[in-house]
């Protein structure tokens, strides 16, 4: 067992390497000069081993005028999405103030405001502080979870708009080069916001506990408005983020392609800029919100529940920290398997892309498997005991492993089922790309069957690590399995922002001009990363699973009741209604993204109507009102579904009680969780059955092909069907069911005293 | 309180009534002649009130050539619905004497065979009858079940197929007339279906009573085996009879419509008699077979439930029969609703079709709340105790009154809702067809969301429902909520059967070359009957949600559990592969459709190609083959979802024992309520806009339309991706979570005795 110091020392210190190695690889990105000046990261090359030029030189590329377009292009994208971003926080801003004053006021409430100590919820032999400081401190943390939240979006947005240029410069040296970019420029952001994600709740723990002193209980229920803060932002980012994204690429190609048959990312769509731009908005900043609220919340669900075990009734600070150590040795894990891709092996071809990506999840979960043994063995005892609905369970420090890797090694599995379902390398995408020869309607039901097939091996992985984590160390045991699926963190996000940031690449290479040959290269690597941006999904929802269930394990603990009976009345009925929120939420996540659509395709119309020459090349569309509509139409339309989240969980337990609220969770749970990976697998496998077609790369992908043909054309409308599936409702509703139990549990307190009103009046 | 006696004179008597009333029916739909002589109905017509003559006799009317032809088709059509049937029945036949004798030995071996009299399991100081008797009785009620179920779908489909050429001979004559003979010949199938289901039961009652004497916990013990037989025919039937109708459906309008543009039904296309045997094998069958076992559920769980109540141990014979009483009343109240709709109104005009259906449901439901008042009162005493978990609940005759009551206007406000989301005259499904104007990938989108949020009013009146007779009654409240809302199932299924016949009639007046107004009028039969078929599958899916937990709650009591804890592992694994199962079922039939689609589209357009003089319509096509295709797709594709739903209770329920089947059954029952609404309406809705814009009935609609503009090809596509939709997946869905309860139900004592094999090996 190491010392409480080194514990103190340790974490903080693997937060730190992680924030220096991702600036390292911020600085090897910036080599790659976007200005009009000679690029001149030949010299800088040998440092990472970069001597031999894969493929010869394309003649264009000593082109000044290509690389200052590229420049003003990246410009463009990036002012877009900041502007988006600002208007967004502004708005959320506004919400996130209020909704921390209805914190303050609900849980403030709970003793009516007194300053004086109360006996403690779990031990009523001993005094704990008031509960006026848990809503204070609970609203400090839910601010500091918003705002880490925001920073972690908002500095993926920075580096992926940074790196997407660049990314389309090294693509003219070969597909290696700009791999290792794109790759590189995603551990940016992957390791900054594990690494912050750490250190922001590892300082807010030890500054709280200055005040709250060996009042553990109290502390770490306070410490759960970190992650409701996190959630929330996230929601808000997810949502507005895919509705912007999807809008303006729904509108973009219904009009583009469809209409008037000019290629994706055509600088003469009016709507490209604003397509570019939400890729950063959607995918990277709401991705980057969405798995940081994941791993925020499991990280207070496990201490919350450690804090009512025997590590936090008996002070043990190392063990304790436990969830905190498995994240730190996950960075460090995460920092070696970096290097398998961008200094121990080399990308050499386009059909390298995909395995290297996988190798590194393979790698990871590997290595951590190690850490985790390392971790459990010096920083946990032999024996301990951990709550459970009352009564305290005794855990072996090996059962405790064992829960961390189940949830390691479900996510992996996760990963390469989601992988076999929406790569084209199998049969289920070519099954559905050979569907598109009788049209349209063959091709939306047989894609509509494979993401309902897709969800079956994930479900039983889920449920055999819930089965296990659960059976050894209860709730503690499902959140530390969440944790697991998260530890590599770092990694997964990298090879998902990875699909984002080549995908703008290939978008920049168009407007550019560039020659086709470089667009092929960035369309080999976006086809890549579909499939990792769905394995992304997979690991988000899979852990957004396990998360959600340990955090309702934490609500009911400290709402006190003693279990959830399906067979009374008051439960059930949550449980049909719960199972049906998902449904209501993805009606108008999905109406939202059809309605801002028809009216970026009428503004899209229009200018191609109206502005003369801009068919022929010889006038510019106004790219600023397309990116206007995308904006206005996202934070619009994100109200209604947040509200729907957020008023969900207050309105249940104030008007129907802890009981139903139960039902509600574990509801939205089992049916969100189903309908959030058919959405993303669905809308993956119909994207790579599109470029399956397109690239025509075997004997059956010709048959189908080329570009234009009625299969292909059919192959479009699943595509574009899949959009707001894959990337606006689905991922959504992660975070949905992920929120409705972390708020559930932040407001435990209030809704255990004042809950209930309806029932109460009638009876 | 009536005696006994009245009781057992009552039921048979409504029972004969129902069947009289729908002879009387038949005579009357048989006195339209489809035969080469004149058409001699208008002698009859005075009886009836058909003196006025609505609109002037078509110039064809008496072409002894299009009759001739029409009862060509007609027989064409009967002969391959009947083919079809005798296929299914024969392979489903090996399968029901193979599950009755896994039945008699699962049951058989819970007191290992033995003959002599064994505690009562609710009463231990009592002796019941053996297990082995329970095990032959229970056998011998499934295939009762199951043959009643046969016997309701194969008359269904006869009344039907001898109806549709009837309608488009009467369409002649005008749309009222038309409109009388395809509800009438509904009326036929409705009254047949509740009188004979009531009929059966009641005789087996009497019979299995001669044994049992008075044992009734293990009488009613064994006639939940009906439920169980009747649920497993219809299962294969809506599942066999929903993959023939929609791969003939997809396949003709892939190759007809869409390739070839011909018109629907035209008699060039070899799929078009497959395509109108289908509607009879999967809508009038495979419906018939459904709400024939959703009303032998709810009788047997409302009966098992009252056996170990007070009624049962107290044995008071007419309280015991109070489900039986109230379905008695429903036939006499749906008699006379039917005749507001025959003879006391007449219709006049297409307007006033959809209205004068919809009064069906609003007439019946009143008068029905009156019977259901009537019936308690002089069945129920004034206050009772019904088992509930192990406890005796009071429960009060106006209690009992209420839940039934709430069951039936929950069917009410469930048909509206669906109604309101999938007829064209409302806003929903105009916003569909609006958005068609961008495209098949929008009007896909704003589909799918539309049957999505149809979900949120439906699922708010079943919870309700559940809450309040839960509440009052216990199980015992939810299996007569389920009743109420069956108890009008005459009508219900009258209006229902209506929609397949004027489809049918449409398609019969198309191939036999009749004019356009003949068609013009079917067509808004037919469209009014788009809406009917959907509120159907409200009803059916309402109930199958009440029935579910009804058998659920009667599960748990026979299995000794007394609570189903969310938060245990068990439990909630079971909830989460539960909430999966409808996904992979709807997965194995949408894919079914697929391909056996795809099989139907290659072998059309074989004949087209190869068929010389096809096209001009000098050559007959070949449409057995098509037929055969159709039939051994069917058959073929029908076992793997079969197997899933039949086979998953007993390996659950043998391997993890009854806690984590609790949560499989709850997870299934909340998952796929949702899925099968959305399912049945988004279908529904597409339909109905493809519909709205082809009648261009309103400045709007004319705008998108006419047939073949680009609006009206993204609306076709729509229609077809609904058809699995809302023909196969959905309204299968209802059978798998009624099926897995009451299975589950049925071999309870086995799995209380001997189930949970792979816990106890481990632990």
């Amino acid at each position: 067992m190491i010392p409480d110091l080194v514990t103190q020392i340790v974490i903080p210190a693997c937060a730190v390497v992680g924030i220096v190695f991702s600036l390292v690889q911020w600085f090897i990105v910036s080599k790659v000069k976007v200005s009009s000046e000679r690029n001149v990261n030949n010299g800088g090359g040998s440092k990472n081993g970069f001597h031999d030029y894969l493929i010869e030189e394309e003649d264009g590329g000593n082109d000044h005028n290509v690389v200052a377009k590229c420049a003003e292009i990246q410009n463009a994208i990036s002012e877009g999405a900041t502007s988006f971003l600002y208007t967004e926080y502004q708005y959320v801003g506004v919400f996130m103030v209020a909704f921390a004053a209805l914190i303050f006021l609900f849980l403030g409430s709970v003793e009516g405001f007194s300053t004086e100590s109360q006996a403690c919820t779990y031990n009523p032999f001993k005094k704990c502080k008031p509960a006026l400081a848990t809503a204070i401190f609970s609203t400090v943390s839910f601010l500091l979870g918003a705002v880490t939240s925001v920073v972690s979006g908002f500095l993926g947005m920075k580096i992926a708009t940074y790196a997407n240029a660049r990314t389309t410069l090294e693509a003219r040296k070969g597909v290696g080069k700009a791999f290792i970019v794109a790759f590189r420029s995603g551990a940016v952001m992957g390791f900054l916001l594990a690494a912050n994600g750490l250190l922001v709740l590892y300082i807010t723990i030890n500054l709280f506990k200055l005040y709250y002193g060996d009042d553990w209980e109290g502390l770490f229920e306070a410490i759960t408005g970190y992650g409701l803060g996190g959630s929330s932002m996230a929601l808000f980012g997810r949502v507005g983020g895919g509705i912007y994204t999807k809008a303006a690429d729904v509108g973009a190609d219904l009009v583009g392609k469809v209409e008037r048959n000019i290629p994706e990312d055509d600088p003469r769509n009016p709507a490209v800029i604003a397509d570019n731009v939400g890729d950063n908005v959607g995918d990277i900043a709401g991705m980057g919100s969405d798995l940081f609220g994941s791993y925020a919340e499991s990280s207070c669900a496990a201490l919350v529940v450690a804090s009512i075990s025997s590590f936090g009734i008996n002070h043990e600070f190392t063990a304790m920290c436990y969830p905190l150590l498995v994240s730190s040795m996950g960075i460090i894990v995460c920092l070696i398997t970096t290097l398998f891709a961008t200094d121990f092996f080399e990308i050499k071809a386009v059909k390298e892309i995909e395995p290297a990506l996988k190798h590194q999840l393979i790698i990871s979960t590997i290595l951590m498997t190690v850490g985790v043994a390392i971790v459990t063995w010096v920083a946990v005892p032999s024996s301990f005991t951990i709550f459970n609905f009352g009564t305290q369970k005794v855990v072996h420090n090996w059962q405790l492993f064992l829960c961390v890797c189940v949830g390691l090694w479900a996510g992996l599995i996760i990963g390469f089922v989601t992988e076999y379902y929406t790569s084209n390398a199998y049969s289920p995408v070519q099954d559905v790309a050979d569907s598109c020869r009788t049209g349209a309607a063959t091709n939306v039901i047989f894609g509509l069957a494979l993401g309902y097939k897709s969800v079956i091996i994930p479900i039983f992985a889920i449920a055999l690590s819930i089965f296990v984590s659960f059976s050894f160390a209860a709730m503690y045991g499902i959140a530390v399995a969440a944790l697991g699926m998260l530890s590599t963190i770092a990694t997964g996000l990298a090879i998902d922002a990875y699909g984002p940031i080549s995908d703008n690449a290939g978008g920049i290479a168009e407007m550019a001009g560039m020659s086709s040959r470089i667009r092929d290269r960035t369309d080999a690597l976006d086809a890549a990363g579909n499939t990792t941006a769905a394995i992304g999904k997979g690991f988000a929802i899979g852990s957004a699973a396990l998360v959600s269930l340990a955090l309702f394990g934490a609500f009911v603990s400290r709402a006190s009741i003693s279990t959830v009976d399906v067979l009374t009345p008051k439960v059930f009925i949550g449980l049909l209604v719960g199972a049906m929120l998902p449904y209501w939420f993805s009606a108008m996540t999905m109406k939202s993204v059809g309605s801002a659509a028809l009216k970026m395709v009428e503004e899209v119309r229009r200018q191609f109507n109206t502005i003369p020459g801009l068919m022929e090349g010889t006038a510019k569309p106004d790219y600023a009102n397309c990116v206007k509509i995308s904006t206005d139409a996202s934070i619009k339309e994100m109200i209604p579904p947040g509200a729907l989240v957020m008023l969900t969980p207050l309105i249940v337990g104030t008007l129907f009680g802890v009981e139903t609220l139960s039902g509600v969770l574990a509801g939205s749970l089992v049916s969100g969780v189903q309908i959030a990976i058919s959405a993303s697998n669905t809308g993956g496998a119909w994207d790579n059955a599109k470029k399956y077609i397109e690239a025509g790369a075997s004997e059956h992908a010709r048959t189908l092909g080329p570009k234009g043909s009625e299969p292909h054309k059919a192959a479009v409308i699943g595509d574009t069907i899949g959009d707001p599936l894959k990337d606006t409702s689905g991922p959504s509703l992660n975070i949905l069911i992920k929120l409705m139990a972390v708020e559930s549990l932040v407001f435990a307190p209030f809704f255990a005293t004042h809950g209930g009103l309806l029932f109460k009046i009638f009876s």
